[in-house]
């Protein structure tokens, strides 16, 4: 992947000396950001580009490039590649549109291609992309122009699987001053996919934070592991959240858990940050090129009243707390003051008029133990103290790398300020005290994501992925076949047995002993009640040859009944995206009426199925709230690692149910009661 | 109001040529920005300022100013009033800040310059305020410096509490050319709250959007009725969101509803858009600058693939409908085409290059009659399309009025670009495809609330606001009062009798019938069960006898035991700021752990009623979810009507709970089982 960003040559087809031709963009860029290695401009009519000589081909061209960048019209691409595979080109960059993203017709011309790249072990990356940005090498190839004026370097890596989101998240970042490091347009991802990038860019020493556009999860098990194998931040704009196609009728897991929820949860679970639009993108990334927040105590600074009640606010929105400051800073400020300053945190400094005192007001409460980070609202006259402003800036920039905490600068100024103060220095400034305090949320769950995940390293790297496919035949288990499954994974599963004729039932209730429940042992177990096939608080024979003679199965099972407890749903299902996950809720009102429950990609340890547990809204049903007893939570965080592994090691499950788990008081265990697994026919 | 905003001369007192004096900027303000009036600039030392004379007083003055603007030092606050009041000047504008927001001991400063206005029949806006702009007029009178060439005329007027939050809201604007009418920064609201202006901005004709930043609501009640009079939008970012203080302990109602909680009931109830920061304040400023959206039906128009599928996202994620659009529309498209363009919305126009056909596709899409709106998300090089797409936009601006649709341009440019693009035109320009979608959303919920207003005139001017003291003696409805106070307001309390001895006791419960509950009758009647001071279920005389052996009480009251239904909670409490409220939620979990409530300020008619129960998270409970008969939500909302006009009617009452309410299937009613009232005690 080193070649893609760092080519000492870089040969580009489709060039042309036209007005309308593109491909003449990329080289005018590579010389405008000063790419320091040779240029070769590919085309089929004579001309110069960049002050660069048109080829008709790489035959005079001694040297084997390390770079092709390809922009020729779709139905040429098979045979360019073919070229570049015969020059030993290895590393090839198709931006050409009008493949598989046109139509559908168009595989097939996407296949030739693969084909080809395989034959002479090529790695190409798009076709229906921007290509790469790394501007430190000068290496610049979208077919629009860019300007070394406004892209400016930085530690933000971008990864986007659209053109026109790369496009104006590189601009919206100049306009925010923004840094970046490497970008990359993957397009339509044909043999190199987000997880090759992004593997690459965790290891790239000068990429501090990556953030990534996605339509699709290529591998999101890949995806996960990589996350977790890094303590860099990764931000994903995860777009195309269409509401999952699924199965809704049959599982409450699918119903509960669609695609979007699935990745969702994923990327939590990965301790990714999920955005839900370019300027929450642009914001993480100015987050994470200041120090990690490291805990909930932060100072809030202003120069005005409102702005003081905004922050405060906005500190409590996102779990903030008041770093309570020592009677020293007080006193500190007190002696800058022009009236009495109310030692209070919201800070209001709107006396001190003063502004070459904003910098060791910043630095004082810095160094307060109690705080982890500042919010510092600079509200000023933007006629008249604009250079003031921006000297506190880079002051504040010199000054707070010594401490390791965030400092939010937060200003709103004119237009003709607007540009300037924010390039002053070389510290992020936000606009609004609310989107910077969501920003240092997020900075703090990265940071406590990254500790947890030290202490218990990721689980989700079980499993191979396999496809749920859609095309092939899909069974039910028969209910005696779900309950020895489940058996066999440890699960607490009501006693039970199966039987062929109503004698054996006779037989082996007397075994099992009353009361009991009768269930018709055939096939899916969908809809048992409705259609007569289960007969609940059998006491004794009588009722049970009662039941019999109402049942008509050639299979029957017969369960211990169980007393009454709390009701659980846990469930799972095979996600294309991200594999096996695990689903659970508690059960009646809260995951029909109010879809409350928790998702996880599978397997998950015990800490994690304790999180599940603990994210329910009506957790606090679980935890022993209005006076009950709390219910026996470790028993069921047994059984939902358990569904889990179960789930991790059987990829040709597509759905499973279970419902009820019946959890009883703290100590007293669990039962499962029914279940239901519908898997891939091999 | 209106000399305030168009005064023919204008007194600025404190003024010197000092460069740290702060008024002459004021007067300076008013020259820049070509106010025609008279301008008297009010000092202690001579001297001149924006090319004026500085008086030493105003006997030289042979006119009576219509407006002072006054910014000397507190304690001379009250002496300057006296001498504009002694001028006759009826109008004033208190800029000076160390007031009662300074410091408690200040309020006397603030009561002597309320007599001395009052005696002249002044009227005072601050003070610790900006003042008035006035753009039209060329009113402007902060004490920093403005610069007419980036205030834009428009029709955005404000309102604001803070004077950094006026300030920031002015540049913000600027920046987002967002053209601004008359704004008002009103401080410390001594004479003049932010309902006296809103009355005023409602009336003035060039005003089409109110914004108000409000850190407490004056008169919430009066508020919210201007609210109601009017269909201009208003838009309010109401900090100061501390928890209720309320005594969490002893009411459902007041845990329920804190204050923060009732205030943004109470917005929404008027109609009235709340946001949460800046940003949203100036986007709904754009999009109440666009017609109002009628209907959910949207086109969207993108010239990418990803922005496409983001705004599907957010379209989605607001509410919003993709319109089907007609087969001439893509016929239309189609004609235009470099490619085959897909029939779809989001619609992608990347293959068409000619920028010059955008006006026609915008044109074409706002013909549509199932189109109610356009989003058209422009993705352009910024270096060499420029010019084009400003042509666009002022196109755009041309042609959008004809159809009184909405269209929000969605653009994202370089540096050089950013402002251009704002300022080509007379639309509004958004960023990001999410932020233009949430601001159509709230056009839409404007457009809803006033069609729903104007099918039912708002209710909350009922009872007169008196205050529910904090200071004054409190007590609890013993509870036959509290039965017969509901009695007496026709709500349905389940049959009782009080009885003061055991005999009578006896006797009543052969009147009232078995089985019945016994409860205590005296004082509050909390944690009853607790305290041995009540019994269920009640058979027979054997039964009660029994209870009343084991109840050591003065009073008693009997009640008929009532069967199950579902259980409601309808509570009620005077807020400071809108007087009497009114709360209801299920029963159980869902207003203690899922804190599930509905909450509106009283009265309320049947329509909002009906609006509270469908607002719950648990109202399919009600509404015959899970197989269950639907419950009578009809005389439910009679309940809560009820509730409502007493709570309106008697402002005394501090705290109320009626809980449980039980509620019967359809057409069997309900009944009021407990309750609980709190009073000023007189």
């Amino acid at each position: 992947m080193k070649k893609f960003f760092y080519p000492e040559s870089i040969a580009v087809f489709g060039v042309s000396e036209a007005r309308s031709n593109l491909a003449r963009i990329i080289a005018g860029n590579l010389v405008s950001f000063g790419f320091r290695g040779d240029i070769y401009p590919v085309g089929t009519s004579q001309g110069m580009v960049a002050g660069i000589k048109i080829l008709a081909g790489l035959d005079e061209v001694a040297t084997v490039p390390d770079l092709a960048v390809v922009l020729v019209p779709a139905r040429y691409a098979p045979q360019t590649l073919e070229v570049c595979g015969r020059k030993g080109i290895r590393n090839v960059i198709l931006e050409s549109g009008g493949f598989s993203e046109f139509s559908g017709d168009r595989r097939a011309l996407e296949d030739e291609m693969l084909s080809i790249a395989r034959r002479y072990r090529m790695t190409v990356i798009g076709p229906n992309c921007f290509g790469i940005v790394n501007l430190e090498a000068g290496v610049v190839v979208p077919f629009f122009i860019m300007d070394p004026q406004y892209m400016k370097k930085g530690s933000a890596s971008l990864i986007s699987q659209s053109g026109g989101v790369f496009y104006d998240t590189c601009m919206l970042c100049s306009v925010e001053n923004v840094g970046l490091r490497k970008l990359v347009s993957i397009g339509n991802k044909l043999m190199t996919n987000e997880n090759d990038i992004l593997e690459y860019m965790l290891g790239d020493e000068g990429t501090g934070v990556v953030g990534l556009y996605l339509e699709n999860f290529s591998d999101g098990r890949r995806f996960m592991n990589l996350a977790a194998s890094s303590d860099k931040p990764i931000v994903v704009l995860k777009a195309n959240r269409s509401p999952s196609s699924g199965e809704i009728a049959k599982f409450h897991t699918t119903a509960l858990a669609g695609d979007d929820d699935v990745a969702d949860a994923a990327m939590r679970q990965a301790g990714v940050i999920r955005v839900t639009n370019f300027q929450e993108m642009v914001d993480c990334f100015k987050v994470f090129s200041l120090p990690v927040l490291q805990g909930r105590r932060l100072a809030l600074i202003s120069r005005s009243g409102g702005h003081g009640v905004l922050s405060a606010d906005a500190a409590r929105r996102y779990g903030f707390e008041f770093a309570s400051l020592s009677d020293g800073f007080y006193e500190g400020i007190a002696q800058k003051k022009l009236n009495v300053i109310a030692a209070t945190n919201p800070l209001d400094i709107g006396d001190i008029y003063d502004l070459n005192e904003y910098g060791s007001i910043l630095e004082m409460a810095l160094q307060e133990n109690g705080v982890d980070g500042v919010v510092f609202v600079v509200t000023y006259s933007s006629e008249s103290d604009g250079s003031k402003v921006r000297d506190f800036f880079r002051f504040a920039s010199r000054v707070t790398p010594a401490y390791n905490k965030p400092v939010a600068l937060c200003v709103v100024t004119n237009r003709a300020e607007w540009f300037g103060v924010k390039e002053a220095a070389d510290l992020p400034v936000f606009t609004d005290v609310d989107q910077a305090m969501r920003a240092l949320e997020w900075s703090l769950r990265h940071y406590e994501a990254k500790r947890r995940r030290r202490s218990a390293p990721p689980r989700p790297d079980g499993p191979p992925r396999t496809h749920a496919d859609e095309g092939r035949a899909r069974r039910f288990l028969d209910p005696a076949e779900c309950f020895s499954l489940l058996s066999r994974w440890q699960l607490p599963v009501a006693e039970n047995a199966s039987a062929g004729s109503r004698d054996e039932v006779l037989a082996r209730a007397e075994i099992l002993g009353y009361p009991l429940a009768l269930k018709s042992g055939e096939g899916e177990m969908l809809h048992k009640s409705e259609a007569g096939g289960v007969f609940l608080d059998i006491r004794d024979r009588e009722d049970l040859l009662r039941a019999l003679e109402a049942m008509d199965a050639k299979r029957y099972i017969i369960q211990r009944m169980v007393s009454q407890g709390r009701e659980i749903i846990i469930g799972g299902r095979f996600d294309n995206e991200f594999g096996p996950v695990v689903v659970c809720g508690l059960g009646g009102i809260y995951v029909e009426i109010l879809a409350d429950r928790s998702i996880r990609v599978a397997p998950v340890d015990e800490a994690e199925a304790r999180g599940m547990i603990d994210d329910l809204k009506g957790a606090s049903i679980l935890n022993g709230a209005r006076g009950r007893m709390p219910a026996d939570t470790r028993a069921l965080t047994e059984v939902i690692v358990g569904v889990s592994n179960l789930l991790a090691a059987n990829p040709d499950i597509v759905n499973l149910d279970i419902n009820p788990v019946i959890v009883y008081d703290e100590g007293k265990g669990c039962v499962i009661v029914d279940a239901k697994i519908e898997m891939l026919d091999r």
